[in-house]
């Protein structure tokens, strides 16, 4: 397990041995010991959002990936009558736009470019001009790109159009401090296998209460009805369906571990200098970032190719791998890029281990 | 880890330490060698079925519950102008039925009672009474109960009609043979954490290719559109969306240790050795089974509460609880009743000594 290749990716994620150690068990799903250990991860998860447990907000599992828990919000959430707004400056927007339009949901999009954020102002702007729209959705740190979406200023105009706001923070929750009220989000969506650095099985949404009690009986589907599965966690503390026992008992344990590095805080900081030593170095060597620093988060930072026409992406990810060290492919609709990731169990050596196999793998024409 | 619980119930099952241990590594999920990881499972998977790679079948895994992958069926395979014949004689086949009800499938149900198999001969006069049915769905092993539907000559009467054919073998596949073109499927289903004894996280179709095909664009959803999810992994061997790399490294354990002890045959003789070691031993300490020997499959069983006044199952669940063993709670729609798995890594030494611990804990008047 120490000879395990290192993650730069957006998650899944390099994990502690004892997160991972915490899967060495078989919980009954319906055993009370286990519950006890559902409800701690439903309270963890409200306190790291600063609501209170039995505050305004709810805390709902999902089973599956972070996608699955975003159409559970989009498929539950809108009635049939809504009107969804996406913003989108990346891929992961434009597919809760796709989402919505298979469950024929009326959805309009307002784009900005890959690389730059989305303008609190301009969403006013359209809401403004717009036939109302019941609903609202952003995506916090866009995985694309690694840009950070101004989720307070968006929230600000969202609510002054009284409209519903739903918030991605798939990759930032728990990197990041969020604070939901301060948001205003309705839903917020993030998922167990990123910044708590549990493994993934799961995802989790966080709702306003009475936002969640309106959207009883108007899921379109079974599996990802939103307000069943927060109901059946309500009546017996357990999962409608068999939940991913381990991956629970992983994430009971991360939430620990978060909790002894300083919260979110300590977190964000750890994650802050793997992102600026990577900055750094990659400068260095002479690779040019796609966003300008002040759009850039800790989370995920996107390189642009080198003009050099030796560079093949695939040669240099391969040499990465057998050096130890996995990084990502890139997810621009127009540039070739890559991306590295900063999130997960890593610590400045491991992004110097990194800077020093990329040194090694890329050596353009100047050497 | 050692000092776990025994599961005697449904699943998450009790799996043993060589696959639990499988899960203490971070695999990058679009890497390389997880890749054939995933593959191998899909082949392996193939094979249990009676299909080669390459033949007439498909493998999709589907990240969540068994229930997400059914549903990924349903709302995928169906067309807008299907109409679904769902068989029932337990929660499970009434959840099919639920479900297509939610995605506007025209359904009609045939009911036979819960301690009753359901027979292909009545099946034959529904199909040809009624207006034709485009797909008949149908439980295997009915975990409501245990009791085995006979999948093969409902399967012929189906194909007779020429209709597609679904089974939820959830608890049955790789605790009873099935061949898939035998039995005639289109889509057979089960889940990872079930007799095969992985851990949960996520479920398989094993689908008929053209059967598959046809269910192209038809998805109601986009995290359950099963075609979508195969074309994603035909295209590149990945997931669409992150999987469960965790769950998977298991699965692909599990899977090695199932040919070890001798493909399903081997495990079908343990399982069946399990299940006859407790339905002597529960016999003789005078509890009632709700089925009739022959309907009995090796995977649960279902026992009435004793008509003995004093017996709470609350307390006599506690104190297995306490002995360390998991038992599971009733599920019939009228009678009173609990259920004791036989499927996991558990062996005869660990019936008797569940047998023991009830002996202990139940202790009727007649004492």
């Amino acid at each position: 397990m120490t000879d395990d290749k290192l993650l730069f990716t957006p998650g899944p994620l390099t994990t502690s041995n004892s997160v991972k150690s915490a899967m060495l068990r078989d919980a009954g799903s319906r055993d009370r010991d286990f519950l006890k250990v559902i409800a701690s991860i439903r309270e963890g998860l409200l306190e790291i959002g600063g609501a209170a447990p039995g505050g305004d907000y709810e805390c709902v599992l999902m089973q599956g990936s972070g996608t699955f828990a975003i159409e559970s919000v989009i498929s539950s959430a809108i009635p049939p009558n809504g009107r969804l707004l996406a913003l989108i400056n990346g891929a992961y927007g434009r597919r809760i736009a796709e989402m919505a339009g298979i469950h024929g949901i009326e959805t309009e999009t307002l784009e900005a470019p890959e690389n730059r954020r989305i303008q609190s102002e301009v969403v006013a702007e359209r809401l403004a001009a717009s036939k109302p729209f019941t609903h609202v959705a952003v995506v916090h740190c866009e995985t694309t790109t690694g840009i950070l979406n101004p989720i307070e200023a968006i929230g600000g105009v969202v609510k002054r159009a009284g409209a519903a706001y739903i918030v991605d923070a798939m990759s930032s929750f728990g990197a990041i401090e969020i604070d939901l009220r301060t948001v205003g989000a309705d839903f917020l969506i993030s998922s167990a296998n990123k910044c708590i650095e549990g493994v993934p099985g799961f995802a989790f949404v966080l709702a306003r209460r009475d936002s969640l009690l309106a959207s009883k009986g108007m899921a379109r589907t079974l599996s990802l009805d939103l307000y069943a599965q927060w109901a059946g966690l309500e009546k017996n503390g357990q999962f409608r369906f068999t939940p991913p026992t381990h991956a629970l008992l992983a994430f009971h344990q991360a939430l620990r571990e978060l909790e002894e590095e300083g919260g979110v805080a300590g977190r964000a900081m750890r994650y802050r200098r793997n992102q600026e030593r990577l900055a750094k170095g990659m400068a260095d060597l002479g690779f040019e970032a796609y966003l300008a620093p002040d759009d850039q988060s800790c989370i995920i930072t996107t390189y642009l190719y080198p003009k050099d026409a030796d560079f093949k992406f695939e040669k240099f990810y391969e040499q990465l791998s057998e050096a130890g060290m996995i990084i990502y492919p890139g997810k621009l609709s127009q540039e070739a890029c890559f991306r590295i990731g900063t999130i997960g169990r890593l610590r400045t050596a491991d992004i110097e281990r990194l800077l020093s196999a990329i040194a090694w793998a890329y050596q353009p024409a100047r050497s």
